[in-house]
């Protein structure tokens, strides 16, 4: 037990799980940005070929998870435990995308952080030995979270400049006990952070101080330092969450040479018009599950701390004055 | 590891943890039914004071989750983990509601199976060696959930024999690695069950299913029948699912003899008109944080199936003409 718990937020595993497999699915968009070439499968229909958006997403995720298994050599029906969820009311792209797959399933919503939060349970499931392997999936999709969180797509809403783009955009790891990793060694588990931000189109403020939260207390549990990491990668503050990051840390006199944000990662700031960059679930588990994970297979990054992070928002708190809370949940991933 | 997973959908804990403390609060029309005497607090305002229905949902978590921890003897800044979660739109009944208390929080969405699946991964965090205690959160409010899921309480919408009715309850469960007990022995994790029930005002029907398949993995993983528990309690099929559930035994030869579900429990089925029953992630959290734990310390149930079932519609997954998905999540519990 002793061994296991570092501080008050984080605990280290002492068999860490390795990510087998893992896979990323994106739309037209997101295959038109930077990181194109790391994706598994760029859809150039925004529809999926279904017949709503809602379906589109569940489409998107059913494949993450099927790319994912096959690429992690584990059947679909050997996957001891899926954590899944999404951005869309009652989280229905995750129950109504899995329901073919009949494997045990915990829904999970940490908003945008979904993806880490998924990671932290899985890995701690397996290094708990209650399972041999488990899936983290999420998802998100412009068009769904558009008439979910702001206006239909028909009513042309103009989107001011600290506004994020939800990507379209799904993505997956699958976790296991023994293998050739990269490894989840640690995980810091958030907690909510509310500092006053109403703006709804300002989602990076409101999810920074989250974000600066857990971050600090990975390292002050783990009694490390930034620059003890390759990359400290967030997901997704955007560009002004991002500055804002650097700001609360440089206030603690620290320097964040490493920092990198998903939501700064997927789109091109000058040529693909999203304001202050990407969010949505999907974001930081597709650029999670294709350009740092690819990284870190080829070398390239070695220990990396990925923090999601999540605005826990919805129209109706909006509407009744509400502030936005946020979390985020980090985890340590190492090359051996 | 071989010693933790029984078959693929449970696993036994090694370390039982114990149930600490826990706590149920609800409001007025629930405090008027025949569980009344075993609640902590009953609201006699079903507004708890505050200025809307959310807000009013989010004063009975803090306030359930305050109780249980005085109840276990744990101050609240040493909770390790919560895992909580609710119905309405991206669960910010629970995200706003625990923004004060500052605890690392995993944000989970299983309709109204929330209290099982909390406690499944509550007592997985902690067998697991993870923390030391954690608390599983829940609640649901009528009047919250009916503009959610339906109309305006002001439409004054008819609601059909087969409807349930949202309770307006909340419960907390505070686990710890040990203690007086009663324990958390096993966990069986659901898989999400579709029978194509697609009318939204019959839960119970398209629940049973996933009831049955769950319970059925329980009792064939851990080599039992139902008679060597005291009460086989689900939450919430209310009286049509409870109905259809034996029906699915009775086919596989089964005989429930100690079926109860929460949502039959909770209300007067002559005196309180509720038509099929309660449902709402509060309703079993309260009926399990009163009567079921009460009865356990008293010793008059001494092995306990808890079966909460989640019906995982939104009223978007409704209008486009989807069925209903649904899961089941049990956790054992035994004095020892």
């Amino acid at each position: 037990m002793e061994l296991k718990r570092l501080g008050s937020q984080t605990v280290r595993l002492i068999c860490p799980p390795a990510i087998e497999g893992y896979a990323s699915v994106v739309g037209k968009k997101e295959g038109e940005g930077p990181l194109r070439a790391s994706f598994d499968y760029i859809n150039e229909d925004t529809t999926f070929g279904e017949s709503s958006w809602e379906k589109a997403e569940m489409h998107m995720q059913k494949d993450a998870l099927i790319r994912a298994s096959a690429k992690a050599k584990i059947p679909l029906d050997d996957i001891q435990y899926i954590l899944a969820g999404d951005l869309v009311n009652q989280c229905i792209i995750t129950s109504f995308g899995l329901r073919d797959f009949g494997r045990p399933f915990f829904g999970i919503y940490g908003a945008c952080s979904t993806m880490a939060q998924g990671l932290s349970l899985a890995a701690m499931l397996i290094d708990g030995g209650f399972a041999e392997n488990a899936a983290a999936l999420t998802s998100s999709h412009f068009c769904s979270a558009e008439r979910q969180f702001r206006l239909p797509l028909e009513y042309g809403g103009q989107r001011p400049p600290t506004a994020q783009w939800t990507a379209t955009a799904s993505g997956c790891v699958i976790l296991r006990a023994e293998g050739e990793g990269p490894y989840v060694t640690h995980v810091t588990t958030g907690r909510i952070v509310d500092m006053g931000v109403k703006d709804a189109n300002n989602m990076g403020a409101a999810m920074a101080p989250a974000a600066h939260d857990t971050i600090k207390a990975f390292l002050s549990d783990t009694g490390t330092k930034p620059s003890d990491y390759d990359m400290i990668v967030t997901g997704d503050l955007g560009f002004v969450g991002r500055d804002l990051l650097h700001e609360l840390f440089a206030r603690d006199g620290v320097k964040l040479s490493n920092l990198e944000d998903c939501g700064a990662l997927i789109y091109d700031r000058e040529s693909q018009d999203v304001h202050a960059g990407a969010s949505g679930c999907g974001c930081s588990a597709a650029v999670l599950c294709g350009h740092l994970l690819n990284n870190m297979r080829a070398g390239r990054i070695k220990k990396l701390v990925f923090a999601g992070t999540g605005a826990l928002l919805s129209p109706v708190s909006t509407q009744q004055s509400e502030s936005i809370p946020s979390i985020c949940h980090a985890v340590c991933i190492e090359c051996r």
